[in-house]
């Protein structure tokens, strides 16, 4: 990664956000169109399902008065693209998972999701009662963005191979697809890992140009077709124990919004939050069904591809420490996972596993 | 529990319903304020934040064309009394948990949280993606009233004793704190049950009107002050495997809302729903590890308690199986159970599980 990168963007995003300070509030003009651009193709299951909740949410509530445009990957810009496009006011707002731009900011990837982290209600936790959102923000004022989670496809599936794996050894040379710090952690295992957006993944694992790929559950696996070349999956994996995703709109376009159309962005991303990750739980499990009768054979990594994906983990973490503000939000997050989890485990797990013993 | 008290307010509530569809939408007249009334004391953490939650979040939204006013319990009506208020029309909206109201329709039952029931994300699966709201509907207009989920407390704490229990035996005769049909398991094992609403439990137990309670989890029992007078907690219980609250409007007055106003009324009901479950997920760990160091002794239920509590519900559930309509909720609600909760398992159980043994 090439640090100065962000260094730079961060020098422009704070000029801008200076900007903003100076800029008269223009909320009394009217109505107002704001273009979301999305790292989705369209109808992607789940996550462009999410980006059009939020608008769609936004758009009743405000009569009129404000309304989200919605546009698929490649309809204005590409899919990862949209981060630049928001930046630059090429666009209003993005709706996509932050950990695609981890080079713009490691940091960006403790809002979707980072090896051996959060669950999904844990970093809900965070993120509404602890410090996650004032991290959000802070990362985001550097790059003149105004940020709120919108969409979580919960634990995602270790993903699809071609063969079993049977330890830490098959990973070395494996062409696989895994964004974010998860797929850095594969790359210390000495795998060839490849980011492509959603909407390519089925055509560069059907050519050959991948071994294998990670998406992110039974219910959109299916739906990408990733059954018809590959019968090895994986149901659990360490890259994204949940992997939140975000709207992010232009500061300045935020700012000279109303309190009124701020506060409906900001309530239809945390409606489109828990509608997206229980739109996953509720068709994950029936899905993983009809994957296992087509012949696809569901396992779990063995403990010692676990482990050493962990010690993996301890080179990745280690290479963005010397970055403050991921350092600062690293230590925050672990915090309150360890302050949190415990409490899941004595209740909820406690709970679970004395109901599927009495119920049989 | 009488039946026909249900029926007979069936047969209002759906007088009320006609009535509404005759009269002429009103919402072009401007502003427009509403009372919600609460089960909940004035401050009551956790559950009395949901309330403000949704109505800030819909003050916030309108920008003053509608303004929710929430009186605590006993500023307008009893704690107990908010659902005849909200049907009566003395007040336009409740926030309480549902299955309070078991006597007007044990269906309630399900949208709070039933024994050997749903976790809250299983909750938020059937509820947003399911059949449960069309049948939360289904419910409501019976009585005329139309709900949204707002707010949960995740998995309850099995509750608060003077002694330790080490068998199902030491239910009989206790006298104990616990609403919905979880208490009614509890009456099965000759426990005497007593519904209290949460502002009057301290004062009942340190009277010894009752031997115990359960009431939340740790930070809203710690704050209640339970471990004041009792010192046996256990973590887990079967009654409450989730907790939801409801946001409930009065029929008539949400069909002459405007579409934007209904939308605000849903939108800040889905963001009190995940933002007050992650509250007390958030707060429940440091707050157990404050009462284990203040003399509280955390246990578990021995697993013969929990068959006890199961072979105990299968009568209480027998005894509303000749309703049509609780049989259908029920019949729906297990069903989503067991189609949702395989996943979590083999996805977020089985990472949670590694992600514990490799960080030791």
């Amino acid at each position: 990664m090439d640090r100065r990168s962000f260094l730079k963007t961060s020098a422009i995003g704070g000029g801008a956000a200076a900007t903003t300070a100076l800029a008269a509030p223009a909320y009394a003009a009217g109505h107002r169109t704001l273009t979301m651009v999305t790292s989705w193709g369209r109808g992607l299951a789940g996550v462009f399902d999410a980006a059009m909740k939020t608008a769609d949410t936004i758009n009743a509530m405000s009569d009129g008065t404000l309304t989200v445009e919605v546009k698929a990957a490649g309809e204005l810009v590409g899919a990862f693209e949209v981060f630049d496009a928001v930046t630059s006011g090429q666009a209003d707002m993005y709706h996509a998972a932050d950990y695609y731009f981890i080079n713009q900011h490691p940091g960006f990837a403790f809002f979707t999701g980072v090896p051996f982290g959060m669950t999904a209600q844990e970093l809900n936790n965070w993120y509404y009662h602890g410090n996650g959102r004032a991290l959000h923000d802070e990362l985001g004022e550097i790059f003149g963005l105004k940020s709120f989670l919108a969409g979580n496809t919960g634990t995602q599936a270790g993903g699809w191979f071609r063969k079993e794996i049977t330890g830490p050894e098959d990973f070395n040379g494996l062409k696989f697809r895994m964004p974010g710090l998860g797929g850095r952690v594969l790359g210390e295992m000495g795998a060839s890992v490849q980011n492509l957006p959603g909407a390519e993944v089925y055509q560069a694992l059907a050519s050959g140009a991948i071994d294998g790929t990670e998406w992110i559950g039974p219910w959109a696996d299916e739906k990408a077709g990733f059954q018809e070349i590959t019968k090895f999956y994986y149901t659990s994996g360490m890259h994204e124990p949940a992997a939140g995703l975000s709207v992010a709109t232009n500061l300045d376009v935020f700012n000279d919004l109303s309190p009124a159309h701020q506060a409906m962005i900001e309530s239809a991303s945390a409606y489109a939050n828990v509608w997206n990750l229980s739109q996953y739980m509720n068709n994950n499990g029936s899905a993983l069904a009809r994957l296992q009768a087509g012949g696809v054979q569901v396992l779990e990594f063995p403990d010692s591809v676990w482990s050493a994906m962990f010690e993996a983990s301890k080179a990745v973490y280690g290479e963005f420490m010397g970055d403050e503000l991921f350092k600062k939000i690293n230590d925050d997050y672990f915090a309150s996972m360890d302050d949190s989890s415990g409490w899941i485990t004595n209740s909820e797990s406690a709970y679970r596993t004395q109901r599927d013993r009495v119920r049989g």
